[in-house]
């Protein structure tokens, strides 16, 4: 541990579940040693702290580590250059567990991110991008009233979608999103940005409407990273629950 | 033209189905203006030939474009700033036909490509990431007797991907790849960066093998830009076929 901090004093502190300048107020907080710097790194969607400890104590370096990972909790997802997919696929793989999606306004982009990661088939069943409303009837079984009563993107859509996925593939989870990503499509009451998130894992049914902001590739972006975080959250929770008996 | 050109003295001639060594061999042929110059850029799997005519006199230049044109023919996709993905969706868009995309070793990659260009919902329907034997049956109806024949890596089961999502999506023009992206999952017949790649427009229903190198990462790139291109090499068939009545 000792070597190894000597040898890089530098290390990145990655987050999700935050904004930029979430990240930047919350660690305001923190006061670290004379000669450590900490910066906020963002790279949409990836946000990180970056850690400076050039010439820092051992011991000075191992309290400011401590108390930013009390300060982060489980908006911190990894320490060093590992990705969000790339943790998500090591808490399926831990826990034998599989995954299929249901994409629309992402377009593939989820599974491609799930997928550059080597040893996902693994893990990974496939899925749908079910970018017409006849792509979630036929692939994911989303019925046609559903859609005709609330709209390809809502609650109701996004949880046949996840539902859909899980039953028709037979995997552990099923993740899915519909959103309206731009620059067309959007009404004041779904503008621009609105994505709904669903996640079925059998126990958990649920859906979360999002609110993002910017250029198409930036809502595409932001959804991927929203919806492996989720996951991510949900495979700890899970985790926990049968580690500790909660 | 005139004023575009001296605007603008720096113009990217877009290339595709060349490797760099191939494109850099063309173009020696042609020798530029004094003060022209060519320089091949890539940034893959993007190629193209960058044409600097600074100073270069306007007849001059009009040559140079010219035989560049000639020289590089069909595998001149655009000239500026346009992506494949765009190049590609204009000419769906132009002919009125649906595409559908069987995507295996690719992700959901080349789906990602299709659908980061707004209003691509005009003439993408959607597609399925069949990662696993499995999903390749359930979602393209590929026969459980081809893949235990001939392997999920094979010309039969590309055409039954590409026939598969045609038929099911009722679209004109089904897209499916098959290959293998590594690190793992190579054998000496068929090696990392074998990829099969079929297309299926009620006309023409074929499968082409390539064979991509390097990592993963630039196989699942290298294997999306082939299937783009050969996607609108098809279709610029098609439109000169009913044009000219061939």
């Amino acid at each position: 541990m000792r070597g190894e901090a000597q040898t890089k004093p530098i290390r990145l502190f990655k987050v999700a579940g935050l904004s930029h300048a979430q990240l930047t107020n919350l660690i305001a907080g923190i006061r670290p040693a004379a000669k450590a710097a900490m910066t906020v790194f963002e790279s949409y969607p990836d946000l990180a702290v970056r850690v400076a400890t050039e010439g820092v104590a051992q011991e000075e370096m191992s309290r400011l580590y401590h108390d930013l990972r009390q300060l982060l909790g489980p908006h911190l997802y990894a320490e060093g250059e590992r990705s969000l997919e790339e943790v998500v696929g090591r808490l399926l793989l831990e826990q034998h567990k599989t995954l299929a999606l249901a994409e629309s306004c992402t377009g593939g982009y989820i599974s491609h991110r799930v997928t550059r990661i080597a040893g996902s088939s693994a893990y990974y069943f496939g899925g749908a991008v079910t970018y017409s409303n006849e792509a979630k009837v036929l692939f994911l079984g989303v019925r046609p009233e559903t859609l005709e009563a609330h709209g390809a993107v809502s609650r109701e859509t996004a949880l046949e979608m996840s539902g859909g996925i899980r039953v028709k593939t037979g995997v552990s989870i099923g993740l899915a999103v519909t959103g309206v990503a731009g620059p067309a499509g959007g009404s004041s009451e779904k503008p621009v940005g609105t994505v709904w998130i669903s996640i079925d894992d059998g126990q958990c049914h649920e859906a979360r409407r999002f609110q993002f902001s910017g250029e198409r590739e930036k809502v595409i972006a932001g959804t991927s990273q929203a919806a492996l975080d989720w996951l991510r959250r949900r495979l700890l929770t899970e985790a926990g629950g049968s580690m500790f008996k909660v």
